[in-house]
């Protein structure tokens, strides 16, 4: 059956942004410091090490968490097929096209996709209802660990954006970090999806958890 | 039901090896030319644009050649899943493991693995039957087209590790082209491999016609 699926503080734990520690480490403390979402990206990992990470950062998810793999749609079938547990799949516009993605996984399985173009907006209002569980809305911000995204939304852009795609939850993502849970949830976000946020802090429990708490708080202000 | 799976005049499409030339058109006349079996590969594209090229070359086998895909399972899924005439995929040893690989894909898919290392050898008779059709073995010389390969076996070295593996058919890969047939039947060849030999050529379906001959009549003389 379908787990809950709670974007609102969200991990994309990046294989490239972790320096010299494991990613399933980081993994592990940013789950006990309270994050809700995990992502795994390993763009420069080779299949079997990317599955090797997954399984490894599953075993640290005890339900506390929602454990997704980037891009790599057969990485978390063959991690789900053994029984990790994995919950998804998070794809940008040029990995698989998300109906192929959503009819390999089925449909319990959870599926974010990236977007952020004003173009984008006829297919992803073309998408079949369900086809995905949330949208990585982004860079909010300039951002050194994704080379690849077009120009900076700022929480105005974010909020105009999500304001198009009513129906579907919207993370912020892209330079997002301690201090933006307030703006994000103005700004109509789900979620917050940081990388170096928790990847780079020294304590990444404590990053995890101050941002749990940050929030917590920007809802109970609202 | 599982098609026959013939590996003896093998093309490599190498998306990075075809020049300005559309990988389908190169597949498309290398088919023409009698090749018995194509792989795609393009570590370099993302998953999208390999769909793409998958279900283009998929256009042009019309049940005359096998269809494989290299590395990225989700892509033959996804494919196979939309009718494409793709059969199967080729793993290399940073891929995904091929008995995870097996599972995915089913059984009637052709999986094929590269191998050339005697330290990979526990493992692969470690492999349950059927879990690959063929290996890929080489690099026989050396070759610019794939850089991360090991010391070049030569056609004794070749003939020394299909020797030890003699339940699965074993393909030369690495350097092979014109000339070559012969040589690799007598080192225990059950076909060639070869990128450049037709990608880089002026004329793809003469240039897999050739190898096609040199082929039969290899076995002929034999």
């Amino acid at each position: 059956m379908r787990r809950a699926f709670d974007p609102s503080v969200y991990l994309v734990a990046d294989a490239a942004s972790v320096g010299d520690r494991p990613v399933a480490d980081i993994v592990a403390a940013a789950v006990d410091g309270g994050v809700s979402a995990v992502q795994i990206r390993g763009k420069e990992l080779s299949a079997a090490e990317l599955l090797r990470v997954v399984e490894e950062a599953a075993l640290h998810m005890a339900g506390r968490a929602t454990l997704l793999v980037n891009d790599r749609v057969d990485v978390f079938l063959a991690a789900r097929a053994a029984g990790a547990a994995v919950d998804g799949v998070h794809i940008g516009q040029s990995d698989l096209p998300a109906g192929r993605v959503r009819d390999l996984v089925g449909p319990d399985a959870v599926v974010g996709l990236s977007a952020s173009l004003a173009s984008q907006l006829p297919a992803l209002r073309g998408l079949p209802s369900g086809t995905v569980d949330y949208l990585g809305v982004g860079a909010v911000r300039p951002t050194p660990t994704k080379k690849d995204h077009p120009a900076p939304l700022g929480w105005d852009g974010f909020a105009a954006f999500a304001a198009l795609v009513p129906d579907i939850p919207c993370v912020a993502i892209g330079g997002v970090g301690p201090g933006d849970a307030a703006d994000a949830r103005r700004a109509g976000a789900a979620g917050i999806a940081v990388v170096r946020a928790i990847c780079a802090a020294t304590r990444p429990a404590e990053a995890a958890a101050a941002l749990r708490v940050e929030w917590a708080d920007a809802g109970a202000g609202a």
